[in-house]
């Protein structure tokens, strides 16, 4: 049997919690072995779901203590760097919750320390890249059986939002995870971003302009529109529509159990994305787990894709902001990251 | 253009109202000449829907006025004798309403009466045959494209029936579509009849005792399931679903508008049976009056296919009071109905 | 009964044949009077589907023998205007085939003479708005049961066009419908359009980029995009999906027999406008003949809404040559059509 | 950290192999840590995906080495008692591949043997009682929110079975999951049991007559028919829908990504119990590895349930040979099992 990976777990918050008791309930050959979080209050209550694990204020005293193997990295992303740069000098596996920073400038920076080791250290919490479906449809594009892609129609529809929740955070917080994906599903970077606004709905709190339509041009001629919608009130959606030359598929649609009653036949929606993600959550954990024992320590996106991610954004605000279409210019990728 | 077949509608109920409505405003070359009903009050509030229409007490009298061509009889189902002798002895082509009589001995004598003319002259209003998909579903039975059919799930249900409905009816009134229509399906006679008893809803009025599972086997050896549940309050749902040898087949299954709200995915389903065979309806009546305009007076089950269902009917109420697997015996057909 | 409506058929090609086909053997209250066609074969061969047929030249001659209470015009577009003045002129009744004409300038011309008659007298064959989802949607859109509409997702795939469909068309051909059906549906005009294109098929004919995205603007902020893709070999599809405040609703999805082979449950799609959009066209011309005997004239689109589909028509194809948002600017609405 | 779990694998065909995996590389708190199986090739092969593990020819010499803190059964059905009894006999915990035993007299044998111990350290291999739908209805059911449950309509079908698949397997080895599982959705056990049946599919290999329809009564008077079906050819399909007094539920329909091609509609229906059930075998695993971890030892169906089970399946023969409705008369729950 080889031995557990001990993984410290920076955060214990709501994301942090979660990833703790997934790491120890449903994860094989892992285990949390330290909780690094400055407020005691969450540590505590951390360290009661974490038999046996250590706490400590700074990921530095953690490795200083030698009691990690690998670093999950699940605080607020403005906070990651200060993690993210300790850990990659101590030569530690990063899983980063997305996003890695919050700003193109940054994230450059990190994927500069990183190419100092022998190879990518660092995986970015991108979980969409490991549901099912979204995996089902990648092959479907890549095997071009209905043709070539031609457009995606994408939609991510939330009940609410907070009032903390501001007009970017449309795009870096929500669209983001469009930003990962969609390249990836149709294996093509995008040049270019346009925001347009239909009717705003009256549920959104003061200051949002919601939904948006956010449209994106590939480098392979592809186009995508994103319905990005927070105040929807009726369930939790992310889907997409591949549009082939001589096909669609449609993946995200509700399942499970049918229902009829009071002359209506109906399937229920998901509430928020720990169900509709749920898979994509475990398979994201188990697959980096399985990666670190191997030696490849990355299965899924990389810093440089959190670069990507990062230049999309900044276009995406300037969209929303500006109007008109935004080109998004990225630096050369290293063959470190080929 | 052809002349305008004149109708005489017999019964001014709810069906033959909405019959007098189909002909005279959904019908391309017929009117409707004379409304036979001897209730004053009913009569008159039909002949406002039916400018010109004459009306009479008896159908006799009708045919002593020479006011119709045809005749299509919408009265309830004891009352079918004394309409169809008369109008079979002026020759007259006939569409009368399911059953052809309540029983298999009356059935018996029209079907005698009717072989002194030169051809049939009586279409049954059983609908079903003219709905869409049951068309389409009996073309893939006789296409044997994904083998041979083994059996057939049916399901009837109705939101709730009225006092007045009592056991028997569960067949005679209800499962006699089936009777009717699964032989048609899978071009095979009925030859015995069983009946299960699930639980019994305690929505159902005192005295009724269902849902019921009706199970018959059909000559070919396809056995044939009917859920019949009276008191579903969700909604009416007529659907069949065929079992062959590499494939299935669903019919009646909720369409139309897609709706999410409330975290739900939904679809309407039908609340009666005006909406679920709306189409049918129509193009039973179309299909007839086409008929009797090219002279092969019947487009539909024939007054044969009705002795068969009364037939059915009579082993359906024997196998739901006495319980095990009752037979059904026809006389052999006459070449008059070949 | 009420005397039938003798009505003229001018044009006897595929469209034209067809409408003979419902007038005759599908609706109440009317026949098919006269047939008007330059073209010998053509008027031959229709007149053999209907038996008493007067056949014109042209439209004149009919007028001046009298032979028709009203008319329909199924001759291509730009042979409209001809038509519609003697029609006019004579105080007819008229359904015209869609495009009222080819341009807002001949349009304005058509309305201006129509304004010297009483009340209207034209209406415009877009026939979407007879299709009972399409109503449905609307009546859900007026209801603001699930609040405010925000958007529009519209989709419109054809298996395949001619070598003759050219780029145009994909604007005054195709989108033309939506460019009715949409404002109805949300009770507000196009304000502006937009076109952007994905990936061009493979499968167009040389000189054809397509699939395009239109986006429109309405006058009450709500968004539509439009994929308008003419070769997708797979099928024919018209879809709506309207996205309101807390709600969604979808129309033309698939539907009818499920069937289950080969490891798949799949519903066949529909092949061409003819099924899709069957029940609308029977439903339009029943609707228009009952409103000529009643004395309304017109019940759907007229002259009016004609001439706007003529102006949005004009900018979506500015759009789609030039780029950038081009905006619709309509005269103001007489009260002749309020 | 809690100890993992040391698990024996009895048996290392495909179904050991597989749950070895299971436990080594998807479960959390275990691993294998003896693989029992007297034939060297298979062990050999077993043994290159369960690094560390020893091996054995017999159980016996596993339990003497101390090599196993629990147990794990998957030899085929008639070899489960002679395991089963050393394995009690050391008081370790069991999951015990379905069936308990082959017949109800050896079951009964096993039930009290175990009844020796504190309390029950048997569970029994039915994993659909951890699919994430069943459990689902199960809650409807217990609910009532729909009303009162009345029938259960039941589907199993295999594309095909092998050659050694016999006439009294489709009890034994197919609906076996239907009389553990149907009495534990609805809560009452199987009172009797009737076979009937329809045409025979020709591409059943001789001397197999099938599809058949399986009738239970449950004592609280709901009815189940269950349609087994094992040469369908065309998917792997188990789903029940459940009538409500006033509701259905329907679960096991076909989900996942939705694809359009060549003028359909279609989604893909499972190829076999892997993938239709891969999370229930997951989850069934990892429940019971909680459950010896936390010293209640058993987390499913028990080997009372096992013995009710083996009753059934000896009606449910005796009713496919002979005819008629079979009772099923078992000996009263011991309160070790309340």
């Amino acid at each position: 049997m080889t031995k557990s990976l001990r993984v410290g777990v920076v955060g214990a918050g709501a994301m942090g919690a979660d990833h703790i008791d997934r790491i120890n309930n449903r994860t094989s050959g892992a285990f949390v072995s330290a909780i690094v979080e400055p407020d005691a209050g969450r540590t505590a209550k951390a360290a009661e779901n974490a038999p046996g694990a250590q706490t400590f204020a700074k990921i530095e005293d953690a490795i200083a203590a030698d009691a990690v193997d690998a670093v999950l990295i699940a605080v607020p992303g403005q906070f990651h760097e200060p993690v993210l740069i300790p850990a990659l000098e101590a030569g530690l596996p990063i899983l980063c919750e997305k996003p890695l920073t919050p700003d193109s400038e940054s994230s450059l920076r990190i994927v500069e320390l990183e190419q100092k080791l022998d190879k990518p250290h660092i995986q970015v919490g991108f979980m969409r890249r490991f549901d099912p479906e979204y995996n089902e449809l990648r092959k479907l594009v890549a095997a071009k059986d209905a043709g070539e892609l031609l457009m995606l129609h994408a939609v991510h529809r939330n009940p609410t939002v907070g009032e903390n929740y501001h007009q970017s955070m449309l795009i870096t917080d929500s669209v983001v995870h469009e930003f990962d994906v969609i390249p990836w599903l149709a294996e093509s970077r995008v040049v270019n971003v346009e925001v347009r606004y239909p009717k705003t709905s009256s549920l959104s709190h003061s200051g949002l302009k919601e939904p948006i339509i956010v449209l994106m041009e590939l480098e392979n001629g592809v186009l995508v529109d994103v319905e990005m919608n927070v105040n929807v009130q009726f369930g939790y959606q992310v889907t997409t529509e591949a549009v082939f030359e001589q096909g669609l598929a449609r993946i995200g649609q509700p399942a499970g159990i049918q229902r009829w009653s009071a002359g209506q036949f109906s399937v229920k929606d998901h509430e928020d994305f720990t169900t509709r993600f749920a898979t994509a959550y475990d398979r994201q954990i188990q697959s980096w787990v399985n990666a670190v024992h191997d030696g490849t320590l990355v299965a899924g996106p990389n810093a440089w894709d959190g670069y990507l991610v990062a230049l999309s954004c900044e276009a995406g605000v300037k969209a929303l902001e500006e109007g008109g279409i935004i080109p998004v210019e990225a630096e050369p990728r290293p063959d470190f990251y080929a």
